[in-house]
């Protein structure tokens, strides 16, 4: 395997956080503020760390927030974006296990003392590599981490607050069908909101016990009468606006509304503080990062081989919008990320 | 002592919740939709039942939401209201432990299934009443359990949530007044948030460490510039208006904002979602009843020690706006409550 001297990426144009005027949405009218393509030196390896050859990286909600200023960590200008990818290590850092690694193709996460995933080639930690079998193809091995355990864990979340099911907005999303399957399989109720019926189909043969779409006329009634069947106290929400702050009224006592994403510019109204108050609700959010640090390695390593069955064997599968080359990507991303059938992918 | 038959009390005039047009606020232009001097019939007592010869009982904003049909329990049209108050027990039900209260002045909280404390006579239950020295004087002893048992209970909070100090919406009112004494002895800061600056030498001389006017023009930049030097993480906000949102968004991470009054009747903005995403953030509620029953007797009796010796030695004083005679309060009442240099208290 021949270690390159440079890496080729998509570079991040702009740093730091955007505090001045922040969008709060991920729309692009252009990329070209945002990244480009380049080159940079390839970085000598830490102990721990490894270099992979890249395969392929999606493009997920979390990547774009980060492009855009606003998500939990810095842009660093002139460095490769993409938080997660697949691909095969080539050369690995002084770690025996690093180095135990060396032609072994892995899902991964990017880290900030790293590189990131939309390049030729990523410098990150062996940790945070999981050896993948070929019966994971490159598209779902690509998306391995931040949807599928940011769903397992959420999922889990809810699980221990004792609810009988899920509401999921964006719910024809990656992680809402993930969560929808999970659910499917553990007894539990999902109620996904949706802005188009395109995916109603696709729902159901899931197992969604039900699908709302936020733009009809009786959605408030629908609303209603769902949260009366089948009371689910768990809002999963990747969107947060004044749809969300509905649903969170509909829900009984001891509800709580998860944030994990903020789809939607709008800004949601906390109406009716008296649910704190004498329902005992809760509002609060749910990260990966945080939580792929702090999980125990016996949880994490139970939930990465759940992940690798149900990928294996069909239980989940990813929905591809788009597989582009890096080299086009600047120009093509952009129509491609308005195809709403499913996510983009980034191939060297 | 003489058993009445019949009780005189402010009898409760409409039924249920408000739900079709709740005002979110406790400002009245007039009792009369909602209180009038009326005669019950005594119940007979239930086993572990008292009946009380009221000395004194106080208005609490929990008393006016629940008139006005917005509170956390149901309106029982003819029943007296009024949630706590002093008295001398005279009668009980049977059960060793309520009739060995017979002839003790005690301190108690109403309950749904016994009668409202604005009267001449109360039912209550044995174990609500807690007997109270003469040390403590009736103004202090009739709110004895609803603010100072808020105060101690939400201060617990915020000192198990590892928080260097807590912000005080409303932070005049008698609640905050007791969490910032309770804050000077434990050594955490308080910040008190208010809309008129009369209170201010009174919450100096408490132990406030701070004062911030949110009417004051440079109200934004001082709260900025406290939140930077005491980093308090616990907001305690009785209000929940936009600028409990200000003051939640200006605080760090792992901050909760904890509601246990609605005040106003705007409804705040949920701004920035993120900051439940990636700081931790987290809102929630606190309520005393299930506080109450939820907590283990020996945690109730140690803070019910610990109100009694602050209310004997004076760290803790009720602030008086006015005593109204029972028969009076229908048409004096509105012109009290207006009054901002204390609370209002009620005797037979």
């Amino acid at each position: 395997m021949t270690i390159p001297t440079r890496i080729t990426g998509l570079l991040v144009k702009q740093h730091g956080y955007n505090t001045t005027n922040p969008e709060g949405h991920i729309r692009f009218e252009s990329m070209d503020p945002y990244i480009e393509l380049g080159e940079v030196d390839t970085p000598d390896l830490a102990s721990g760390q490894v270099l992979v050859e890249m395969s392929m990286a999606p493009i997920n909600p979390s990547d774009l927030h980060f492009l855009k200023g606003e998500y939990g960590q810095p842009r660093v200008q002139g460095k490769p974006a993409g938080f997660e990818g697949v691909g095969t290590v080539i050369a690995a850092g002084d770690d025996a296990y690093a180095q135990s690694l060396v032609g072994t193709r892995v899902s991964f996460a990017a880290t900030p003392t790293g590189t990131g995933t939309w390049a030729t080639h990523a410098v990150s930690d062996a940790e945070l590599c999981i050896p993948m079998p070929e019966t994971v193809s490159d598209h779902d091995a690509a998306g391995f981490i931040v949807n599928p355990l940011t769903a397992a864990a959420m999922f889990e979340d809810a699980k221990s607050a004792g609810s009988p099911g899920v509401v999921l907005t964006a719910g024809a999303s990656q992680v809402s069908k993930f969560i929808v399957a999970l659910a499917r399989d553990a007894g539990l109720e999902s109620v996904c909101i949706v802005r188009r019926d395109v995916h109603n189909d696709a729902l159901t043969d899931l197992g969604a016990t039900a699908i709302l779409n936020q733009n009809d006329d009786d959605f408030d009634q629908r609303l209603k009468e769902v949260m009366k069947t089948h009371k689910p106290r768990f809002l999963i929400d990747a969107v947060v606006d004044a749809t969300s702050t509905k649903i969170f009224n509909a829900m009984g006592s001891n509800s709580t509304w998860l944030v994990y994403g903020s789809l939607s510019a709008e800004i949601p109204p906390l109406s009716n503080p008296g649910e704190f108050i004498f329902m005992n609700k809760v509002i609060r959010g749910f990260w990966l990062a945080p939580w792929l640090s702090r999980a125990p390695m016996e949880e994490k390593i139970e939930v990465f081989g759940e992940v690798q069955a149900r990928f294996a064997d069909g239980r989940w599968s990813t929905d591809v919008a788009a597989t582009l080359r890096l080299a086009h990507a600047p120009t093509e991303l952009v129509e491609a990320l308005a195809d709403p059938r499913g996510k983009v992918f980034i191939t060297p």
